[in-house]
């Protein structure tokens, strides 16, 4: 089918999609399941296929060791790809529910009801855990969603959307063209024009990706592309617990989004602060930069080339600041807007931290490498998002709706209200 | 001052603004709705100076009669722009509510905080009540905002600004720079560039204004461009009453963006209904235009040329419809997702309207015109959304907020999760 068509009847599917009842889709969900765990050696070797193409590429360094490794499946990640549809099927259907309501005046009720976006276009890298995760929470929120993954992946793409496809067509209700995948590089640059017809776009993926697509098209983007998490450690901090805390933010999983790039330091503890995470980092193979003033303490460490830089690695940067306005107006300045935590005993400093810091996320006294939508307790997730409109921080099922209004009248028209013949009564019932 | 630099100064007054108490913002906005009303003269003065100049523009036709119209200034609009902004005082202070709580774990709490999206742009054109409004709003909900007037209204603009700047520059804990206006023509090409520092823009205006605005910025856009509103007239509809809702969704204010353009009308009581239809909309002066089947029946009125068009005046375009299928498809493929209206008895085909119609507003025996923030009992609005995200219809004080997770610890760290030595409750307190 040619892209455009494919596209146009996905848009068609949106209409009945959010007309079907959560026993349908849940039932949709546990079919998707039970195929995937029946023919998981199909995947398997499917995914063989992609891992022997990629080790290719991983010889000619065109993709990177871990982009290889989130491309393997084995068992352990297939039973989280089945399980993951499953606790799909548990959340609470996010669609139908009426998020308020008022009566405007006798026999003139007005309902904010939730409802599905529409068609969701899902650009994704690597991992085919991704279209799994995605189509379940597509199918839950009754949105219908186009899936592009990338050409290391293909063959395990083919094989799980395959899957997904032929249980969704043994349910009659479902339309046709709800969960589509397409393959070609060509599609992203189309994709991202067609507006008319794609209401939101997720992208899954670099930060090249993420920003390519948020430069080139009119649609709107859920996402983030950096990921630069700061920890702060207040002069009230209680020392070796900030250490602690230090080496998960860092250490716990280097690559990660919500892995901590930058820790600014209160320019009163720095002295020992600094000599005891030097230590620690040390032991942990964690490599170091500081600034000039950070540099006087531990002088063999390297300096700071870009407070905007991401490592994506088991490298840190350092920084004294005089107090917390310094802290957070650096993070404001240098940071992605994604996560940020406060180490202090000081209740009015973390109150300040949590107010005055403008990121989708802001701890205190904790690991930034909790910001997460399982952590979170969203069951799964879309992405995390530093937007500053419709979802931000981990985005669950939530995200994935909009709402419309809906007004049960009687026959009431507008001008006898101008007129004053009638006026509102505006009874709030939700 | 340079545009960037005021942008700048607005986006750091942004971080300030969130910390205000409802008292403080409450106390902003009473002391501008009072020095309005003291200097109201001043104000209608600039008006007379705008009203003058427009004079000019529009007897060379640079400018239309409604534009020119909407311009001038009353006493009784001046009454409205004081009480509106007495009435955001009275509205519910949307920052700093707890949305959303968990208990991740022992002493681990989640809280999902409303707070505001940050700095706002907003363009508009005649209108000098949207000043305050907007700016009323944008305080209320602790928004810096950067106001774009037309030409055609900017010595009364200017005024309003000054009263407004002038009041909050009286209160000490106000940052400097949170309400802006700007005047220069060029100066939206470049505020629709800065990404960087502006959040989110409202464009308040014709649809050309609109649909430029989308094409020509990545910041996410909030309003409307066509109105393109329908009714359908189900075959079980009460005649004489469905009517009465034709003319009031039509006449009661034709240039309204929520009047209705196009008038489906089921085949089975086509003819009674179109020409009692035509009687009464002759007897009120409003052209009829209609498709090839409405012609049989009503020979001497016009031919639908498009049915895409939104004529914002006192004419119509009339369709006949083999069913509620028909209706609903031609809807969501020539409408603008705005306001949609069933006249109908038939409970199962209400239902069915309301759920495959794919507009912000869907309505059931009432006028299109309901479709309005104050109508809604919001208490004010921004303006009417077809987006997709954020925010949907007619747009209150809570479009202008988002969210942050704010995450309380006690020192916890991930890797202990992870390696299964503690494990979430994920306890929902709210």
């Amino acid at each position: 089918m040619e892209l455009l068509d494919l596209v146009k009847s996905a848009k068609e599917s949106t209409y009945k999609l959010q007309s079907l009842s959560s026993e349908i889709k849940n039932k949709a969900l546990s079919e998707i399941a039970k195929n995937i765990e029946k023919r998981k050696n199909e995947i398997f070797e499917a995914n063989d296929k992609d891992l022997e193409y990629s080790k290719e590429l991983l010889n000619k360094n065109k993709i990177s060791v871990s982009m290889f490794n989130r491309l393997k499946l084995d068992e352990n990640k297939m039973l989280d790809i089945i399980s993951g549809i499953r606790d799909v099927i548990k959340l609470e259907d996010p669609i139908n529910k009426i998020l308020a309501q008022t009566e405007l005046d006798d026999n003139l009720i007005l309902k904010k009801v939730s409802c599905p976006i529409g068609l969701i276009a899902v650009i994704f890298e690597a991992r085919p855990d991704v279209i799994s995760q995605i189509s379940s929470l597509c199918i839950k929120s009754a949105n219908a969603v186009i899936l592009k993954g990338g050409r290391e992946g293909e063959n395990t793409n083919k094989m799980i959307f395959e899957i997904i496809n032929e249980s969704l067509n043994d349910i009659k209700e479902f339309p046709k063209n709800s969960v589509n995948l397409i393959f070609s590089r060509e599609d992203i640059k189309n994709i991202l024009s067609m507006d008319k017809y794609i209401d939101l776009i997720i992208p899954r993926g670099s930060n090249d990706l993420v920003q390519f697509i948020k430069a080139n098209t009119n649609i709107p983007v859920l996402g983030h592309s950096d990921g630069i998490c700061h920890l702060y450690i207040d002069e009230s901090a209680n020392i070796e617990k900030a250490l602690k805390i230090c080496l998960d933010s860092k250490a716990q999983y280097p690559s990660a989004c919500n892995s901590v790039e930058t820790i600014l330091i209160n320019k009163n503890i720095a002295n020992e602060f600094l000599n005891k995470l030097y230590s620690l980092f040390k032991e942990n193979d964690i490599k170091m930069n500081g600034d000039e003033e950070v540099k006087k303490i531990l002088s063999d460490i390297g300096k700071v080339e870009d407070w905007h830089k991401e490592y994506g690695d088991k490298e840190v940067s350092l920084k004294i600041v005089e107090n917390i306005e310094d802290a957070y107006k650096h993070i404001n300045k240098f940071g992605s807007h994604h996560t940020d935590s406060i180490i202090s005993e000081n209740k009015e400093n973390i109150e300040k931290f949590m107010t005055f810091v403008d990121s989708a996320n802001v701890y205190s006294n904790t690991s930034t490498r909790f910001s997460d939508g399982f952590r979170y307790g969203f069951g799964a997730e879309v992405g995390i998002s530093t937007n500053k409109t419709h979802a931000r921080g981990p985005v669950g099922l939530e995200g994935l709706t909009i709402y419309k209004y809906k007004l049960f009248g009687n026959y009431q028209i507008v001008n006898d209200y101008t007129t004053h013949k009638k006026s509102f009564k505006h009874k709030k019932i939700k």
